[in-house]
């Protein structure tokens, strides 16, 4: 059995971040006291082999994690991936083969099922908006807006989804929103402190509101302009006012019903919160197989 | 200004939970570096004062997990409670009012927000299932199907809306489901060999899919059988079987448009993994206010 | 040299809790500093074969913890198990043999023997309560009176020594105790808040300390009655009182003393505190051998 | 209510360890579910005031500890010293007055009087062996046989006692045990190379099991020779060999038994490794006051 | 007292990233014991008044963290700041006065004047190279060439010398150097993958080493190029072939005693790694006072 | 291969500090994003076969940090030590060579030389420290100057360099400076206090800024004397003072150009801040290799 490839390419996670994961998850499942059903109802001597599956079509991701809280559990088990994140999967079809003493596949199989259900959820999210903006120059991406404690799992889960990374930490860059806008004193005043302060050598993105305040930003030749809550016909004159000077975002209010619309506008990238915010898990289910 | 009252009398989450997951949220949108924009663009001498508000009308919890988040960002903010976890609001409602150093402020936004979007969420969604069977004895309760390092929170955002806590850990309850009867090689021999080694002491819930593993597992007196997507007509008839002799869970496919069925066959409760996997986030937003 | 067979049946414990236990051991022992003897007075090549031995009799547990000390003081210790958890040792008896770089054998003793020491007071001292009610109904098992993270290995040397686990955490059921009875109001009223809080479905403890107070609880069909600090006399009149209908648990001044005596009034579990309090830690050291 | 005076002078606890203890202990026993019987049986509006009380007579330790459990569970709860650390106490009396939310004070209870009994126990042990001693210029101390992940709180307990600190980590001093003696190759060789490559510089302890090795030992000048094991007989000679010029120290199976007559050979110091492996908890309890 | 004024305007370090830093260096100090010097000198009564005083001139920074580490020790010690980071400082200057119980002040001494010391250093070097760069276009930054575990602290003190923070992370940004180069297969190939994978929206930072690369690396329009071991002819030649299409900074080799000739040939940005690898600690004290 | 002979004997640091220090600093450097370029860069198959190389003549010390940071960024490089810690190395020389996969050797080489740079820089400034001194009696140590966070890695690093250890932690040991003797009001005081409380057991340092307060000090029976700031003459009249009696130690202000004199007044140690809080770092780099 070989694996499947991948439907688009995808840079590994870092095996830091995908452990420190795993435990955390493991530690809340099982707490101090273990598995009492399996402890009580298997023998240690008994072993399962399983097969992790969908229940429904979907995008994979998440497949490391699960491997990685399967070898927590237990280093004895055999974990063969038969869908590496980034494939199209059907329903039914088989992700990995998990194989092993089967009191700890049984304690992990809770942890390793939420990680999976949860990242495929948002590739297959994603994968529904990349594919709704086929043959237009926009590209998509999250937000933000992710889950507390997963935001690297939930960005490789967007990639395997198709979409591209939401580009800047908060660190270094500067993304001037509307709070910073009014807690500065308007567009004006943020983008002059910025440029006094930060000088010309930082990536600046800004968000504006108003077909006004994206004249006012351009001034500043920021790296990036956001349009929040644009309507369609603003976004165009917008993507006409930037005439190729910087990229143009959209956000706010995207759903697979507006995303093509948009898109169509000529904007460069869609930013869809919902991809982590809002993606329903995918259905997997582990089931003792032969 | 006072607090609305809620709807769900509910119990206060321990600090030490809720201060660990704030913690772990700031430190993974901060990251080492701190908030680049608000440092270039704001004054530290500028103060905010800001809303929490609601873009859609939804059920609240979260509260004091934002609180917690604030206050971790700087002490010295302030954050009134308007609608307390268990309150109904409307679009535009307020939740709470923070009021502090506008940079610290905004360094906390982001994790705040995705918290209370998140846990309203949840909260929202379980609402709906709890109105849905209003009138009949069964209760809502959520899963193991949690996102991984938030389950408290979530089973907390559950009881906010009116759910019921699910009722035991891995720990030393038994709860036999489909793989630990595959692998201790049947009903029978899963509920002998715990009735063998953990004694009539221990609470013990078995999962069932069909009226003759039901028959059988009753021989061994559970406190509460699981009915795992049975069919309308078989749920009634297993209530029956039962005959109040132990608890009757339904769990498996269960939606908004099924539950109200499932709950009129009578079972008492009926456990939704949607309620923490796939429940989109309450949207919420900051809003600086005078 | 095969290992032994233990006496009691024994769930392996989950591999992240004993690492986290035998890696603050080691970094407490060690500190910053690592062990400056060792460094001093033998030289890198030296490899040191010593025993896990006992200096009395006793019964077996912590030797998984012990194994893990070993491993991450230096993964080439080669560790032997040949009593494992559960099995009974006489004086000078061979728990377990380790085999590695003198180094870093001599900076893991301490922790190892640390460990298996407290443990194995912990099992066997529950074994002489468990001989103590042979061929009685009753069952031995533990309170939560254990150290201050080591509950669960604690738990875990109950069971190697023949007791059964205390039944519940704290997260999920109800165990109602002098001190919840005296903030509630009394017995009826922290009964009635419970039932109307938390419904039928949860397992519910009460803790009673007189004939009358067990005749209220019993209106309120608890699982387990706890009778606390009863006389002989008292403890038969409430078996015969329950009847049955719940699972009698004996707690309060058990001693090896009277712990036979209490066993013959009916009760189905007689809990000790003393088990994890006020264990005597078994006699164990580190012998060369050649 | 003034505190009342300690029997022995101790230094504070460093509050970091003191809340690292602490708050493992409440997360342990909370897990991350909280404490379902307060939630359930009393209301959040509830007080609840209560003293610590003893059982039986002791000397305290660990009240710092218990305060800080009871902080973190909740910052409004008030807590009144009665008896602080160092103090002898009888049969039921306060050392400590707590009064806040009875949920979060039931909360914390458990965790408190653990820590609270543990190190009474180690104290209380401690002050049999000092008074045993009395007026001999013996002086009672502690050995590396701690409580995994608690050494310096039964270090501390210790002092409470009346012993002296074991007198040094194992990061920069030198301590010679049997097995350092085995793998180096004998005294002679474990001596010689510590005098090589730690220099005269250095605190060195070698632990002698006979007069032979205790006169080779004191070649190189030691500064403490830990008598491991000797007759009283032995330990007299052994005093007198030394003649002062270093410091004698005791240990191997020391009781209560015998450690006067050990303290009258005229030793200057006696490890008892019992007071930390093997006191028995001090019995106390929360009970509610009006 | 009023605290001096800064020569340059300097962000607050996050909260929580102060702590962390201060706790780890409190808890290696301490360690498990706490000080037994203070502890057996000093009695707990005795209060302790002293300057946190210069013995060299300097430019100051850390002193946010110093205040975090007397805090930890005592929450009652008084930290009145009298120079800010930013500040400029003449040799026997006080930076900061604390009053608190003696114990716990000398507790925390030399934790706090280990991060002073060294963040002053940083940020006292920096200034040397701002200066020498005065009246120049260039300015002077750091890189990833920090101690372990003290980035986001000797990023703070960089910019407190006068420094710009040095640009991105390794997250989002692109930053090919010569490894990648050579492990891509050029700069060529590099760039193109670049290019391929990550589109038009990322900032793109190229080392080169030859004017010949740097005219490929243009052909890319990255927004960086860093010119790597130019010699000063080099550089000049550099700085007009970019002619202003993006940054040019100038790193390796670079001294006090180059650093201005480099500037004067148009660059940028100067990178300096020596600002945290090789920056001497600026030497302060705690000196009581009356 | 072969690797080169240490110029120094070495005990191995204890494996979790190491892999505690290289996990901080991977984190710290990857944070939760990776490392964007090696993925966007280069291709998944890619490897990489580099030698850790100096630029500058030193002596070796953090080659097994360095090899565990490798390690966690993958598992499956190979590390191959040329000159361990503790070797002399000319400018040029290769450290060790990695081997694996591209993406994961450029994500760990920044941490990898960051730790090798320092430490390397540490050993070399305490080797030349040692040469200085060379064929007289004096010892080269350091002191609790460290940097936070690295206290163990550098106190190895000293040792590699040819230093001794620094001899006590603050823990239990008694080390008398300046600020004690002010709190406790005179080297008399304070050497009382000491005597009176912690017995005639304890490893006492005393340090004196005159010799008069010398003479103070040996009236006590210290078993070190710091002389702080003395001029040679005094150090001189201090070493004849004391006679033999206790070790002497000179520390405050020593530099290569003034540590000959010193070791030649005859003091049997001199302590150098310098050697870990402002050693320049060692210059390294990672060189891809054929």
């Amino acid at each position: 059995m070989s694996a499947r490839i991948p439907a688009v390419e995808l840079p590994t996670l870092n095996a830091h971040i995908i452990e420190a994961a795993a435990r955390r998850a493991l530690e809340e499942d099982l707490g101090e006291l273990g598995d009492a059903t399996s402890e009580a109802a298997i023998s240690p001597e008994t072993r399962l082999r399983a097969a992790i599956r969908t229940r429904k079509p979907g995008r994979v991701a998440g497949v490391d994690v699960a491997r990685a809280v399967f070898a927590l559990a237990d280093e004895d088990i055999i974990f063969e991936v038969e869908a590496p994140d980034g494939c199209d999967v059907a329903a039914l079809d088989t992700i990995a083969v998990v194989d092993g003493p089967a009191i700890a596949v049984l304690a992990a199989e809770r942890s390793a099922l939420n990680f999976i259900g949860r990242l495929c959820g948002v590739a297959t999210l994603t994968r529904s908006y990349v594919e709704a903006v086929d043959a237009t120059m926009a590209r998509i991406t999250g937000t933000r807006k992710t889950t507390p404690g997963l935001r690297a799992l939930e960005r490789h889960a967007i990639r395997a989804g198709g979409g591209v990374p939401h580009r800047f930490g908060l660190g270094d860059a500067i993304l001037i929103k509307d709070n910073h806008i009014a807690a500065a004193g308007g567009v004006d005043a943020a983008l002059m402190a910025v440029r006094a302060r930060a000088g010309h050598m930082v990536h600046v993105s800004v968000e504006v509101d108003s077909l006004d305040q994206l004249a006012v930003a351009l001034r500043y030749s920021p790296d990036v302009v956001l349009l929040d809550n644009f309507s369609l016909d603003d976004m165009g004159k917008a993507v006409r006012l930037v005439g190729g000077r910087c990229t143009v975002e959209a956000s706010g209010g995207v759903s697979l019903d507006t995303v093509r619309a948009i898109a169509e506008t000529g904007v460069d990238v869609i930013s869809v919160g919902a991809l982590t915010h809002s993606a329903p898990a995918l259905d997997v289910g582990l089931d003792a197989i032969d």
